[in-house]
């Protein structure tokens, strides 16, 4: 089922984009529709779409009680304890505004702070996902943006799948509305007469989703768009095969197109897993979507010793990362690219996706080269402070003039000489009232 | 000249995108013959588009050496500086890789560490701006990013415009390659014999650079479009109307689509910056595009009170604010949304442009709700650590076991269940060996 081979066979290519210039028009369409009509856009499309024929847009706190007391004790403790760690984990990210004030006067800094309003897609149905709402919006409450907007598409008879609500309430969310697609989108970007516009637009979701969020991209902020999930383990003969078999099929069953591969310099080892995902595989409720992703996108890699096996996965920059050998602090920092790093034998990488605290939405297809987990950063913006003094600008001012009309723009160097000038004046009048003039 | 206005008048409209189908077209047709043919469509798009027949694609060292040479001392010296306060400053922006080990055993951290390779855009020709070539190659250098490679366009006689190159070595430029347009974006992106590709490219440049990045986005990062730019001046009857035409004038002269907004309490001040600014556009080199655009695109405000004027500066989401009041440092936390904030009469935009230390890539077009100046952190990349404890698998695993399950994911659950009952036969037969597996 699973391929052993080489490590020049590994497929390091970038995905390319499937072409969706289809779908692409209709967003379009969707767009200029919640532009021009707003609400009665919203209701339209989602009893065409979501086969929803809905009275409000809007989620009641009585629905969410409702829901809350409609899963199981077990779940909701579960979700609290995991939004505890993954909110304690974020803390951590943040970062305060900072200023330096110099003996010159001058004050340079920058102004970190949280944007004001995001909206935070979720998927609808039974294929919601209460982690993606966690990891989606605790990130934001950490950050401080006092309004999480949530969107999610209604089921036909017009309610949320409870999960859903209960991983919203518990994670903070200011708002719901029961809408999805590309209208939902396109409600948070532009704003309708229910749905106030967003800052930034996070949230996984179909391909009509995604292209809606490019198409709203610059009105405003978005996440990356993610694709399939990614495992590498690296393992060397310390490793169990039976752990390492059942981590390559834990990513494996989210999808077709998921990819899983070990990269190990012991071929006992690679034999072993081998024979434990065939088995472990027949043994899944989605056998067919994991053994589908084994085939096409699996692999077992054979190579000649740990560097080489550093070297490819750094190559391929994965998702997800699984050190499941001897001495993994010890080989940490050769990694260089990847979404996150898993230590040993007692992390799988399930435990980051719901619980251990770090966020579970990470670079894909190669992006792990450039891009980083969603954390409080993207949450925030920043804004530089600029205070000189006059006596700051005195001494600088000729040199910032040079710079200026180097580059043609005389108008900027003017700027600076008319203070001059004035201080100038200022000195030979023996100095004017107003002394900051 | 400028129109005064009320407030309800302001334009806070965003600017929309122009038709850019054609030009998107030929962006294409050029991605795809460098993809295919590397350096030589490189030599031969460069030989059409720019003219100049090149003979290599690397400016040399000793290119370099002799445009030190043919610039002026003076401005040599004024960019040594410039390049001393802005690596400063950037400094401060530097974050450490951070971890947080627990008595329960886990480890969970964020690894932050620079990109590999960068590219940096640089417009070409005697529209080169130095200052551009310094604020997006310093924040990469502070940044630990080890390979810097520079693009810009030839002169036809295969030159490089001197300052561009000095400025590129004082940056710390690692290589520079003549090549411009749409053709050097892809080279960056997808690499050419000659190319290495780079993992991020940032850069100002024409409609084709923009629509060339926004095509390989994904394969690499890139940077935020930048769009005209744009100052909004709040003063009150403490400014000095010929500082603040000046700054207005100062922004005008970049581009007939760059805006300068005066908002002030004081009809008063209103009255003389008017003036002022009509007096001061007659007397400067680039008087027609500062008048066209102080025409189209320039107004100034009479508000109520500060209040008022901080409110519409914030609707306005300035690229560049200055606060051109008695108490600026009050008002400050008022602010909500700028790119830079510039305080006091001594802190003319230019400064900041050119010297004092921050970022002069700048949110524009109102992103600045979203958006923040280019820095140290467009330039490092994230992942997260975690190293989980049997200790705490075995406290936290029945939890995340209910969590995945919750949404049948239980090949996930299945990896979290192998090892806690690899740990109960562990207990029962008294511990294995091995303490870890």
């Amino acid at each position: 089922m699973i391929s052993i081979i080489k490590k020049e066979q590994l497929d390091t290519r970038r995905k390319n984009d499937q072409d969706t210039e289809r779908e692409r028009r209709i967003v379009q369409s969707i767009i200029k529709q919640i532009r021009q009509e707003g609400d009665a856009a919203l209701f339209r499309l989602t009893k065409e779409l979501d086969k929803a024929d809905l009275v409000t847009l809007k989620v009641s706190e009585e629905e969410i009680d409702e829901a809350m007391g409609k899963v199981e004790p077990a779940f909701l403790e579960a979700l609290h304890e995991a939004a505890r760690r993954i909110s304690a984990y974020h803390e951590k990210q943040k970062q305060n505004s900072w200023f330096s004030p110099e003996p010159d006067g001058t004050i340079l800094g920058q102004l970190i702070r949280p944007l004001e309003r995001v909206g935070v897609y979720v998927p609808g149905g039974k294929a919601a996902y209460p982690s993606s709402v966690l990891m989606n919006v605790l990130p934001a409450k950490v950050a401080g943006v006092p309004e999480r907007v949530m969107v999610t598409p209604p089921l036909p008879d017009g309610t949320v799948y409870a999960p859903t609500l209960a991983a919203a309430r518990i994670a903070g969310v200011t708002s719901i509305y029961k809408v999805g697609g590309a209208q939902a989108v396109a409600a948070l970007a532009y704003g309708t007469e229910s749905i106030p516009p967003v800052d930034k637009i996070v949230g996984p979701g179909n391909v009509y989703v995604a292209l809606a969020k490019q198409a709203v991209y610059g009105q405003v902020d978005i996440d990356s768009i993610a694709g399939p999930s990614e495992i590498v383990v690296i393992a060397d003969d310390s490793a169990n095969p039976v752990y390492v078999a059942a981590d390559l099929l834990s990513q494996a069953e989210h999808d077709p197109m998921a990819s899983a591969v070990l990269i190990t310099p012991s071929p006992d080892l690679a034999e072993k897993v081998a024979k434990e995902v065939e088995l472990q595989c027949n043994r899944l409720e989605r056998r067919e979507i994991a053994a589908e992703s084994i085939r096409r996108h699996g692999a077992i890699c054979v190579v000649d010793d740990l560097a080489e096996a550093f070297a490819a996965a750094n190559q391929l920059a994965p998702e997800h990362l699984e050190l499941a050998i001897e001495e993994p602090w010890q080989w940490l920092g050769k990694v260089k690219h990847a979404g996150a790093v898993f230590l040993g034998n007692f992390s799988p990488e399930p435990i980051g996706d719901y619980f251990a605290g770090p966020n579970n939405v990470l670079p894909t297809n190669g992006t792990a080269r450039f891009f980083s987990p969603l954390g409080v950063d993207q949450f925030v913006k920043k804004t530089s402070l600029i205070s000189y003094s006059r006596e700051a600008l005195c001494r600088d001012g000729k040199k910032v003039m040079t710079l200026a009309r180097a580059e043609g723009l005389t108008a900027h160097a003017a700027s600076i000489r008319v203070r001059l000038d004035h201080a100038k004046e200022g000195e030979q009048k023996g100095g004017s009232k107003r002394a900051n003039r």
